[in-house]
């Protein structure tokens, strides 16, 4: 019990996520936002004009059919059927309606997968560099996270590092493939090998380990590139996915979480899914986008145009002096900081309204993150400062406080 | 640590919800909904056309205005200071924007509530008969729920109850005016009272107690009845607020969350109720919706309409034999059962397709729950076979099972 006016439990993410929560609401960034003259290459967020068939689907069905358009809306049989077919036809695997839940984003599906398996206690595994806010998730879920660390250059996903970190509290591994902010997309062989691990790890401890596969990019691939999925692999697999990446509007919370064909114990988990669904705040997507997710389906942005992007700004950066690989998928490029202090080198940046993500910020120091999503324009201005940028951080007059 | 496929957490949510989650997935009802000839009475669900403003008003606000539309929408400021306008406006009382907090409904508002302000060993008390989930819901937060009664057939707020159930492990008191499911507006007199009480209870303990003011029924009013508000009379309140009530749209997730004007520690309660927004799984509404709440603020269901079958309703059903009270507000009725076994009757009115909600299901059985969100076509309906239930249940060659 304590004598503060807030909860511990949140005084302590607070502690954590500081420096995340600051610069998303505090940073020079985060007062420039959306105006005219800045290039913004910091998150997976829109710098072009919507899909003009988003807006249309979003308009035809706010139009109602029935009365009960606007009801209460858990997880809508058209919308868990549609899912269903869809998944079954790209991946040729018989996924079955009722074990798609309708999600308000990858978000939703993760704090629902997190809350329906795991307790306090539970450990739920990680790889690092990670999509930014696993770790306070889990933590809030109330389980405790486990990072384990993938390595430069390639970013591979680290099977034997994950055995490793294995105990008999582990309850779960995240999967994100492709990957966020490395943009690896992992091979069937490191799937197929994760599978194998966790199946001997539960039959040791005698208790089921879970991947929770998030796949929110999983359609974002680059070079005519496959995808796999770890539910191709491995039975206890949880599917989390977003349409917010795809479609690029993540504003509007829409996306799902799938549980692979063969799970056992599956009417209990359905069970809990949906409990967790409930109790977390009726977190199920609003009734409108549930009923057009037929059409989203068929929607996507350009994602040649993308690769374009990455095609271009890769040599250019690899010419000015940074290093950095080529992504297989996501939106983004990950270089390294001309000098050790990213969090300097990326104020840099920011002095000539060139705006990128620290790599400080998602435990990768020494690095910076470049989301593609920026428009052409942004990358025609943003080029020679990136030159600039380089050259001033590597004067010996000009060196930052680092 | 458990060697069952889901959590332990949730396996006891799930046992402890069983019969409603059965009842709202598995009952005649749950497969009769939304087809004709039914009369349903069960939920605060809409069963007739929209409202066609409703419908414009997404179209409207589906429209880009700029290139992030559709992009990462926590909390947007506009919204937050029409819903701070409108509250001052109409209350009288300095509502700050900062203290807004955009939510997915009252759902939302409350999980993020209760995870900024209570930790595991905390508890929260409620008023019983409740809304179902708040049980749930506060343990799904970690906290424990503590259930104080109020007494038919005033269903008044227990203030001395309350203060009767106060430990030094008390941090939130869950006030819901005007109430589901006894349609009370609680004089303000007796929120004056819980504020003497509370403020006592906090000085006693070195730490505050909250109000949880759930207010999803503060614009649905009858008989020109004013409504007030615990904000108004102890600062340590916490507004929750949904627009799922007064446009009877709650497929369409848009509520706030509002800090009392006179709150101490603001900074710190704003920055955990943010917190715990994101961490939940980014539960903040539809971009769309953000943008659209100065023009829903314009809205409204037909209140007088409501009122209007309440009006026939009550004395019909009264000269039936049925006892039931004058509901101040809110969309329900709370007729007494006419044999204590309030699930073997409903089951007779569904018999006839008449559908309600049984009292056990809300921790008041010997009750059931009418929703005047039905239509006068089912209303009509239904009046005369709600009169032949009452003879059925009265006979003793058909008595049911109790």
């Amino acid at each position: 019990m304590n004598g503060q006016p807030i909860s511990s439990r949140i005084a302590d993410l607070y502690g954590r996520l500081g420096p995340l929560i600051s610069f998303f609401t505090e940073s020079t960034w985060s007062h420039r936002q959306g105006q005219p003259g800045i290039s913004d290459f910091v998150a997976g967020n829109p710098q072009e004009p919507p899909l003009p068939a988003f807006v249309e689907t979003l308009q035809k069905w706010a139009l109602p059919q029935r009365n009960d358009w606007f009801a209460y809306r858990p997880n809508d049989d058209d919308a868990r059927a549609t899912v269903a077919a869809v998944l079954r036809e790209r991946r040729g695997l018989p996924f079955e309606p009722e074990d798609v839940f309708m999600t308000t984003g990858a978000f939703g599906a993760l704090a629902a997968a997190f809350r329906a398996v795991a307790d306090p206690g539970d450990e739920i595994l990680y790889v690092s560099p990670p999509w930014f806010f696993y770790d306070a998730m889990i933590r809030f879920a109330g389980a405790d996270p486990v990072r384990v660390d993938s390595r430069a250059p390639g970013f591979d996903l680290p099977v034997d590092a994950i055995a490793a970190a294995i105990t008999p509290r582990t309850r779960a591994v995240i999967v994100n493939s492709p990957n966020n902010p490395t943009g690896r997309i992992y091979p069937a062989a490191a799937l197929e090998d994760l599978a194998r691990v966790l199946t001997e790890a539960s039959a040791r401890a005698g208790r089921q380990i879970y991947v929770i596969s998030d796949e929110a990019y999983s359609r974002v691939l680059f070079d005519g590139r496959a995808f796999s999925s770890p539910t191709a692999f491995y039975a206890h697999s949880v599917l989390v996915y977003t349409f917010g990446k795809v479609l690029l509007t993540p504003g509007e919370r829409l996306g799902y979480l799938a549980l692979a064909p063969g799970m056992p114990d599956k009417e209990q988990v359905r069970g809990a899914v949906f409990l967790s669904q409930i109790a977390a705040g009726f977190a199920f997507p609003n009734a409108v986008l549930q009923f057009a997710v037929a059409d989203l389906e068929e929607l996507t942005i350009d994602i040649e145009h993308l690769q374009h992007k990455r095609d271009r700004m890769v040599p250019a950066l690899r010419a000015m002096g940074y290093e950095l690989h080529v992504p297989e998928g996501t939106f983004y490029l990950l270089p390294r900081s001309p000098i050790p202090d990213d969090l300097a080198f990326t104020e840099l940046l920011a002095k000539n309204d060139v705006f990128v993500l620290p790599g400080s910020l998602f435990e990768l120091p020494g690095y910076f993150r470049i989301s593609l999503t920026a428009s052409d324009e942004m990358i025609d201005r943003a080029l020679p400062l990136f030159a600039s940028a380089m050259q001033e951080a590597l004067s010996p007059l000009s060196a930052p406080r680092s």
